[in-house]
């Protein structure tokens, strides 16, 4: 399993992914679930991947090939895309495109070729923006009534986002809430497994301003971790039944 | 959907149910899905559902009749079973033979007839036990290292539950966890909703010490929710990154 988030706050985009991927409880390996794409000054995109772990690597990849080679690649290059919803496109069409490839080799089991992507980012001149991507290459995209998506294991980080991510958040905030959001969904489920990406995109400074592994020895993380019990457990024993 | 969840405490058993049941989004009841059988100083026995109402329905009122008629009914009662656990298994053996006729009138459509149950009491001279069974009628049981069991939409109010509640919680904090834990489900999924049912049987009480409806004016725990929220907002502000 996976769990992945995206903050569309004011100030600009905070990503967070964890690592795991497994194929049966006695299986289990770290992939990097986080890729980015940037031309310093021009534009900064950062994708994030849940599902079949063929499905994503073949649709980097040829997002990758397309990047490379604008001319000839299998299909047209993200960097120089004329907005982020035509990267949203393209994005969604490679992605429904290797879906539908491996699904077609899988039979019955076509649905397990599925993936799910969040791609966030700005090019320069336009707005900050962040996508959810469908299996199906359709996509939805954050708003300031839904400043944040989720793919994956979302259910056990909601209730701490639902809570505090506005579009006025901080980017401090923002990224605190959403290593809260990873560690309670770490805590509850066996399937999101350390070490973490963290990615933040200020606003039009058009590159990557953190790209950072939080390692499973992070000290920094595992205080806020141990940090938050306890001030969870406080506030549980202020409240009066 | 549904969201219960029942605590094992060493004081005594917490209960909690919502009364959403749904079959779409516009047609939307309120069902109880808290259902208690008791023979005071004797024993003492609540069951919660989640599922397809058809087969919970039908599940409870022939637990209902074997306790009226214990002679004649369609199942053996349980307020005479030997055991709790021997309850559990008359609790799933009628959930099974349900769940299986109703089933096989729906035929591709069967999976819709399953339904699962939380089971919790004590008879005297016995201990306090509590179970989870499964739409097949197989049943897991919760021991001091899980203290708690959650049917329905239960991965929003997990973390609180894992953060809070030992076997050695109070009573009253353990009301307060589960409350906390519906709260959050409440927040995340519209398809759980108010009003609530709590039961609380004290250990050895051998009756329910507290059986309480919450309504959805209920200013208590409406009270307990902003003060919540509030106070997991001032613990979000106190944890450092």
């Amino acid at each position: 399993m996976t769990y992945c988030v995206g903050l569309l706050l004011d100030e600009g985009i905070v990503l967070l992914s964890d690592t795991r991927t497994n194929a049966g409880f006695d299986n289990i390996s770290s992939y990097r679930k986080m890729f980015t794409f940037t031309d310093p000054g021009e534009r900064v995109i950062a994708i994030m991947t849940a599902g079949s772990l063929s499905t994503t690597q073949t649709t980097i990849a040829r997002l990758t090939e397309g990047v490379e080679d604008p001319e000839n690649g299998p299909v047209p290059s993200i960097l120089q895309a004329a907005s982020m919803s035509e990267v949203a496109r393209i994005v969604g069409d490679t992605l429904g495109a290797v879906a539908s490839e491996i699904g077609s080799k899988m039979g019955a089991m076509a649905q397990n070729a599925s993936a799910t992507l969040i791609v966030g980012g700005q090019r320069k001149g336009g707005e900050m923006r962040l996508f959810l991507v469908y299996p199906e290459g359709n996509f939805i995209e954050a708003t300031r009534d839904t400043p944040f998506l989720q793919i994956g294991e979302h259910k056990y980080g909601k209730p701490i986002l639902d809570r505090v991510v506005r579009p006025e958040t901080s980017l401090a905030d923002g990224q605190k809430a959403a290593l809260l959001s990873m560690d309670s969904t770490l805590r509850s489920n066996l399937s999101v497994g350390m070490p973490l990406d963290l990615v933040v995109i200020e606003k039009d400074a058009l590159e990557l301003s953190v790209s950072r592994r939080i390692e499973p020895d992070d000290t920094t993380f595992q205080k806020m971790s141990v940090d938050w019990s306890e001030a969870l457990r406080e506030a549980f024993g202020q409240i009066k039944l």
